[in-house]
C-alpha cells in the first residue's frame, strides 16, 4: 500500500498558542530540517521554527508537498480545507490523545515521519462536501467541509421548519432543531450524538441526520455521496437559521435562500502509518470492549 | 427509463389462502391471458387460474420472463429469492396498502401491468445478501436475503456475546440481543426498529445494527455492500443463537460455527411504474409530514 | 370526580391576532355572558368582547375564578403561568386540533363549558418548575415553567460543557448542545425529541434530558419532582448558554452563574371534560395504533 | 442515617462454584464468626464454612437477620427475592468490579461488614414488582422481580403484537419484540439497552419500555410504581411469547392469558456503606466523565 512520493517541502500547521502544539511543532521542524527537508510554517509561528519558510496560511498549502497538522481533530478539519484547496496530502499528529483523524502520537511522531519520508505509509482518500448558500439576490457563499454541513436554528424557542430535496426529488418537511449533512468522516462527530450511524470511510456516502426532530420517525438517511442535497426554510415568522461548515459559519439562512450541498470536486488525501486500522480507532474512541456499559442483564 | 423487454410468460405468486390475494390472482391471470400472455401459477392455486400452467414454485421462476408478486412485502421477500435464483424481474402488487416493495395498488394493477407489457416501467437493481453458516465439521448452510440476515439470542435470559469481523479486520465484541445485517432494502424493516439508518436503495451499502446492545456506544455501522462480514459467538455457557434470512431460519449457531455474510452474486431486478418515487413511499410509510408527532415546542 | 365550584368571573385568553382564536373568543364571551357570567379579556381584545371587563393580562388572572385559554398548547403554557401565580384553575380550548393540554375542541366548547359551569369536570394538578438564575454578583432572575427549563448553547460551533448537581450531589459533567429539565407535562414536548421518556402526569417526577450529548451513555434521568437541580457551566473560552422557561428567555448563562431548578411552590390546576383519558391523547398525538410505521418485518 | 440493628445471624449467599466467590465466602464466614456472629450458608457450600449452619436456600433467609450476597448483580437479584420473602435486609459484596447493587469491594468487605455490625450503614428501600400470569383456565403463576418483568417473542421471525392497560385504562397496541416493565433498579439494566430512561431509586416509578418497537413513536412511559399494568397478546397465528422475572422464566403466554404486573407488597431493604452515592455508581458503570465518546465536534 505504500506509494512512491517525494516530500521535499513540508508545512507544519497547528494552534501554536497551545504549548504542547508549539513544542511538537518546534521539535518536528528541527527533525525534518535534519532530514534535509524544507519546512514551512505560519509566519506567526516563526520563532518556533526560525530556519523555516515563514508564510501566510494559504501560501503554506500551495508551497508544500505534504501538510503535517499538529493538534486535535479540530486542527485536522482546518488543515483539510487547506490540503483540499492545494491538493496536497495531509498527516495528523495528535497531542497525546488518539484522534479520529490525527492518529500519530507525539512519542512516535519522529519515527513515523521518517517512515513517511521513506515512502512507508498508507494513503486514504476522504470525501468532502461543498456547501453553497444561494441568496435570493443571486449572490452565493461557498465552503467545503470534511465533517459536516450543519443547519441549525438560531435564536431560541421556535422550532425550525425546513424542506429537503435530494437530486431534485422532494424528501420531507422537517420540524426540529436542524439538520446535519455529514460525510463518512463526520459520521463519528456531531452526527453520532444526534443518532446517526457510523459510515465506514471507504463507503461513498453522505448522511442526513435531523437534529432533535419533532417527528420521531424522521430518521437519518444515507445517500450516495454524489447526491445533490438542497435545503429550504419553510416561510415562518421569527425563525432564523445558520449554516456552518465544520463548525465555521457560512452564513445565516432566510426563507428566500437555499443551501445546496454536494461532493467537493476532489477528495482530500490522508496519510496513515502502515497498518492503520479504522476499527481500532473506533474501539478506542467509543470505549468499546472495555466492559463498556456494565449494566446487569440478570 | 423504459427498456425494451418481452414478457411472454408471467408467473403470479402470492399467499392464495388469503382471499384478497386469491381474488387479485384470479383477476390478473384472466387479464394477462386476454393480453395473450402465458400465465403460470403454483399448482396449489390451479383452480384460481385454470388455463394457466400449473407448476411447482421453483419451476415458476425458471419458466417465467416476469414474476408478479401479489401481497405484502413478506410476499415480495419470498418472491425475490425466486427471482434472484432465476434472474427474472419482479413486480409487486399490494393488497390495498402501499408496501415498501409492493408499490402497485390493486385498483391500478391491470392498467399498470399493461404499461409494463408495453415496456413502460422503471427498472431498479436491489442488492441482496448471501449468508453462509459454516459448521465446525465443515458443512455449510446457505441462503439469500433481500432485507436482512439476523443473529438473535435463542432461549431467554442470557445476553448474547459475539464478535464481528469485516473484510478480515476485527471490529468489536458485542453484548446484547443480537445483530441485524441489512441491505438498503432491509434498512426500513427490522433494522429501523433497532435504531438503524435509512439507506437509499441506490447506495451500495450494508448496515450492521446491534439489537439492544449492552454498550450504548455500540452503534450501527454502514459499510460497502461488497464487504465480507463474519460473526462468531463468544464461547459461553448456555448461550444459543439463531440465524434467520428474511425471517426464515437458516440454522442455530454454536460457538464453534461462523456466519459469513456478503453480497449475493447478482442483484434482483424490481420493476416499478414510471415515476416511482422512493421518498414518496418513505413519507407514506413513515407518516412524515402529516403533522407527525404533534408535541408542543412552546 | 366532579367538584363543587362557582365560576362567576371567567377570563378568556388567547392570541387574538389569530382569526380562529378571535372568533372563538368572541363566541365564548357571548355564550358565557348569556349564562350570566362576568367575562374578562385583555384590553387589547376589547372589541371582540365589548361587554367584558377589559384588563391588563396580570389583572385577568387575579380577577377570574377560571381561566379559559383558547389556542394551542403554546397558549396553554402562557396561561399556566398566569393561572399558577393567581392560583386559578385553567381550561384549554383548542382551535381544531387536539392538544396535549388544550383538550376541548371548538365544536364542543360551549357544551363543555356549560358542563364545567354546572360542576361537571375533572380536576388535575400539574407540577410546574421554578428556575432561578443566580448571578455571580448575587442578583437573581426567576421564572416558572409548565413544560421545561432548557439550557442551550448559544452561538454556534462550540460544544457546551456543564455540570449537574441534584440535591447537593454531583451527577455528571456533560458535553453537548444542552440540557432539558422537563416536568411530566413537558415530557411529551421538546424532551421527547431528544430521547426522553414519557412521564405520566400523575407521576411526581422531573426528567433531565441531555440534548445531543457527546457521550452516548449520557441518558435521561428521572428524579423526584421535589429534587433541587443545579447546573453550572464549565469554564471555557467562547461558550455561551441560554436558559429558557417554556421557550421564554430567562437569561444568558456565564461560567460564574448557576441555575437552580426545583418545583414551583404550588401546582397548576387543569380542568378537563369528564372522562378525560391521558392515554387517548397520547395515542392521538403520537399516531399510535394507526398502523404506525409500516415497515416490513418479514 | 445509621440505624440501630442487631445482626446476630448472617446468611452468606453466592454462586460458590465460582472460585472467587468461594474464597470470599470462606473469608467472610471466618471473619463474622470471629466477631461472634452465627453464620449460615447453603448446605452445598458446607465445606467453605464448616462451623456455619448448613441450610437449604429458603431456610437461609428465614433464619438470618441479614443476608450478605457475594458476587455480581445477578447474585443480588437472586438474593433479593429471598430477602423480600423473609423481610431481611441485604448487603452486596462484589467480586472486584463495582456493581449497580453490589457496592462493597472484596478488599473493603471485612472493614465494611464491621461497620455494618456496629450500626454504621445506610438503609435503602427498593421497590420490587410482582408479576401474575393468569391462565385462561383460572390458574395463575406468580413471581417477584427487583429489575424487570419482560415479555418477549419466543420463536423467531414473527413480530409480537400485544395490548397494554394501566390501572384499567387502555394504553396502546404494540408491535415489536416485546416489552420490559422495569423498576427504578432495573432501569439501568436491560431497559437501558432498549432506550429507557434512568430512574433514580428514590423515585416511586415503574417504566414500560418497548423492545425494538415497530412504531418509532412507541416510547418508554414511566408511571407511578403503584400502577397495575396488564398485558394481553393480540390473537394471531404463530406468535408465542415468554414472561421472565429478572431473567427467570415465569411461563409462556398465549393469546388467552394475561399478565398483571404491580408492586410487590413490600420493598426490599438494601444496606450500603455510609456515604453511598448513587450518582458515583452511575458515573462509574456508564463511563461518564472519562472523556466518554471523544468524537470531534469541530
Amino acid at each position: 500500500m505504500s506509494h512512491p512520493a517525494i516530500f521535499n517541502t513540508i508545512a507544519l500547521v497547528g494552534r501554536h498558542s497551545d504549548e504542547r502544539v508549539a513544542e511538537s511543532l518546534h521539535l518536528l521542524a528541527g527533525h525534518l530540517e535534519e532530514r534535509g527537508r524544507q519546512v514551512c510554517v505560519d509566519a506567526r509561528a516563526a520563532q518556533l521554527a526560525p530556519r523555516a519558510l515563514h508564510l501566510t496560511e494559504p501560501e503554506l498549502a500551495t508551497h508544500a508537498d505534504l501538510i503535517v497538522a499538529i493538534g486535535g481533530d479540530g486542527t485536522m478539519l482546518h488543515a483539510a480545507r487547506l490540503a483540499l484547496a492545494a491538493d496536497v496530502p495531509l498527516l495528523g499528529v495528535n497531542r497525546g490523545r488518539l484522534g479520529f483523524l490525527a492518529d500519530i502520537g507525539p512519542a512516535q511522531a519522529r519515527d513515523q515521519l521518517d517512515d513517511v519520508l521513506a515512502g512507508r505509509f498508507e494513503r486514504e482518500a476522504r470525501s468532502m462536501l461543498r456547501a453553497t448558500l444561494r441568496r435570493e439576490d443571486g449572490t452565493t457563499q461557498e465552503s467545503t467541509a470534511l465533517n459536516d454541513v450543519v443547519l441549525q436554528k438560531w435564536e431560541t424557542g421556535r422550532i425550525l421548519e425546513f424542506e429537503t430535496w435530494i437530486d431534485g426529488q422532494y424528501v420531507n418537511t422537517h420540524g426540529g432543531d436542524g439538520l446535519i449533512v455529514a460525510t463518512a468522516t463526520g459520521s463519528t462527530a456531531y452526527a453520532l450524538s444526534c443518532g446517526g450511524p457510523i459510515l465506514h470511510p471507504a463507503l461513498d456516502a453522505t448522511v442526513l441526520v435531523p437534529i432533535c426532530p419533532h417527528t420521531l420517525s424522521d430518521r437519518p438517511i444515507a445517500v450516495n455521496s454524489s447526491a445533490r442535497i438542497e435545503i429550504r426554510l419553510v416561510q415562518r415568522q421569527q425563525t432564523k437559521a445558520q449554516i456552518t461548515c465544520d463548525g465555521m459559519l457560512l452564513g445565516d439562512l432566510t426563507a428566500q435562500d437555499r443551501v445546496v450541498i454536494g461532493p467537493a470536486s476532489t477528495k482530500v488525501t490522508l496519510l496513515h502509518p502502515v497498518g492503520h486500522d479504522y476499527y481500532r480507532v473506533l474501539r478506542s474512541k467509543l470505549h468499546w470492549g472495555r466492559g463498556g456499559q456494565e449494566q446487569q442483564r440478570n
